[in-house]
């Protein structure tokens, strides 16, 4: 016999192999099961690709008729840039659905479970919901306000030190840690850093250990222009954008072009560049899954904005002191009530570092109370996860 | 059938009673099964008093011949304030003997395992051993260096911060938290705080939530006996000890004293109390479980002086942001290979928060070494733990 919620869990996985390529779509993970082993596997591939129940269905080894649909998120029910899912399952033969959570597009929520029903199709609903609801966080802030989804990574000492009083910050984390921020960065959309970070560590930026078809799009806080065209990141004639507020040096622009660097131009806030206008400009590049690397001010504008929505914090075990460079910039907190609330979502052991994923908005409850609500408008079959 | 493993752990949760009471001799647990059950369970209550073997023995509701004996730590085979406990155990009749760890005291090593031996008495060596050597770890810092083993202790951030800017540092960690604070307190021999703690936070260092029967020593390190007559260590009438380097001050001793707060003379070190001195005096007054409450300053001065053994860090999840107050003073790391080294070893959940243990030191292998040693001198009974 199977189990569901492995079964369930292996359509997670397939989910997260399209990360990183599905713009404002989610990602999705499809399994067919019959006669109690799995026939077929699926992942949504990429924005515009066919849906990961349909990639399912291609995959099967046997027809799927009378089998097992098991999928991480409601199948689409319209015509978009595929023909609705919900027709192909339909057609297929597939006897019973196994959802794990519903689609946030209102759009959508809901409408699949219907027409699965009325025609004859069991709907189980809410497996493994938690994960699933979570693996599209960025999805669901997307479709509730319209903002790329916002995540800082740092390493630091244990008192929260990201270099020494000189600067020095190689290597704080060990080398596992490194390979994951890779992972990722590969998994990203863009990759947002300071200037003063281009400016004290010249860094690439780039991904490696993971081939990835697509590279996140590197961006760079430059209020002012100041960058050097000799900075690694100018020479590199990778994807860069640079993101200033003023575009007074026409001859540097014009360098900056011939080596490939584009240069954004976003309204600026305390002489820094507005990150609610650079929030909208992301949106309309279809850029949503947004990794910000520092340095502290950066980390500290974000934080103030109320932009940040999780924190991937590796600490290393080690004690730089008080004259260190801290995490983040200056908040002018006055009371410790003024401090930014967080909540610890996940922890990870890397050699010697230990990471902690902190989440500053947590937009699983909205999929999840979504959920509840139509798991008991399932026709057939009911499952409380 | 008994799980002797599942035995340990009880001879060890026995142990940790005595916690706090024990001075320079080191906790230890005991148990005495016969046919498949517990008939008898002891601990040692305090320096001075019965070992844990002997109480484990007494306790036993029927008589203990033929049954097994287990002990957290060999047992002692020289007449000290009490008569070696390998003679009584020999005279009780007990078949087999399960030791956690072998005695670091050179001394003793080893000796107690030859007696039982000789006297027919199967020794097992080895059971949960990791922990049997780490909840005596003071004891074998004791034993190797002759100093206190020093634990540090703050609640942060999770950016590290230990205050904001306009110093407040109520609440950083939650409720749970702040109990959890108070038992470490209550197995400690001594507390001590710097005086810029006492200034800022005025605080009265005693254990709230665990009535115990000793109250550890309260230390203010002041080198300058700049305290303040009003302070509420100073107006507690409770055990305090002020370490200064100077005492120019006669009128402000005497009211000192008639507080009932003594005052301890050490020699100075950059302007401050020398604590390699303080750590001699307070293995003099057999003061070695030594819990270091802050502030930033002490913690590096400490940290400098290589005389951390562990950190307990509580992490909650809020970020004050750089122009908070760091946890530790400075340290002149230049670069990062000179931060200062530890490992994390445990971690807890407290509601929101998260605690670190970090041990600067480790004297467990010390005892795992010697009792690996001593391992395949059990004549009878052997154990691989």
């Amino acid at each position: 016999m199977v189990n569901p919620l492995l079964i369930m869990d292996e359509a997670i996985q397939l989910a997260l192999m399209g990360k990183g390529y599905n713009y404002t779509n989610p990602i999705v993970g499809a399994v067919v099961v019959k006669n109690g082993r799995v026939i077929g596997r699926g992942y949504h591939t990429g924005f515009g690709m066919p849906h990961a129940e349909i990639e399912a269905l291609k995959d099967c080894e046997e027809s799927p008729e009378g089998g097992d649909l098991y999928v991480t998120l409601e199948p689409c029910s319209t015509t978009g840039k595929t023909p609705p899912c919900t027709e192909a399952i339909i057609k297929s033969g597939i006897k019973r659905v196994f959802i794990g959570v519903v689609d946030p597009n209102p759009n959508h929520s809901g409408n699949a479970i219907k027409i699965l029903n009325d025609a004859g199709i069991e709907v189980f609903l809410g497996f493994n919901e938690y994960v699933c609801a979570e693996i599209i966080e960025d999805f669901t802030k997307f479709i509730l306000k319209r903002q790329p989804y916002f995540t800082l990574k740092a390493a630091s000492s244990i008192d929260g030190m990201i270099a020494t009083s000189t600067g020095d910050s190689k290597w704080i984390s060990g080398e596992s840690s490194r390979v994951y921020v890779h992972y990722l960065r590969s998994v990203s959309d863009a990759i947002i850093i300071g200037i003063n970070t281009v400016k004290n560590d010249d860094p690439l930026l780039n991904v490696r250990n993971f081939n990835r078809e697509k590279e996140p799009l590197k961006i760079i806080l430059d209020s002012k222009l100041s960058i050097s065209p000799e900075s690694k990141v100018v020479r590199d004639f990778g994807k860069y954008l640079i993101v200033a507020t003023t575009v007074s040096d026409d001859a540097k622009m014009d360098l900056l072009k011939s080596y490939g660097v584009r240069v954004l131009i976003c309204k600026e806030k305390n002489g820094l560049v507005d990150l609610m206008d650079l929030s909208d400009k992301l949106v309309a590049l279809n850029l949503l899954n947004i990794f910000v690397e520092g340095g502290g001010k950066v980390f500290a504008s974000f934080i103030k904005e109320g932009l940040v929505d999780r924190f991937y914090h590796f600490i290393s075990p080690k004690v730089i002191g008080g004259d260190g460079v801290p995490l983040f910039g200056d908040l002018n907190c006055v009371k410790i009530e003024d401090a930014y609330k967080c909540k610890l979502t996940d922890t990870k052991r890397f050699e010697e570092d230990i990471l902690h994923v902190y989440k500053f908005n947590d937009y699983t409850d909205h999929v999840l109370q979504l959920t509840e609500k139509f798991r008991n408008r399932c026709k057939y079959g009911c499952s409380q996860g």
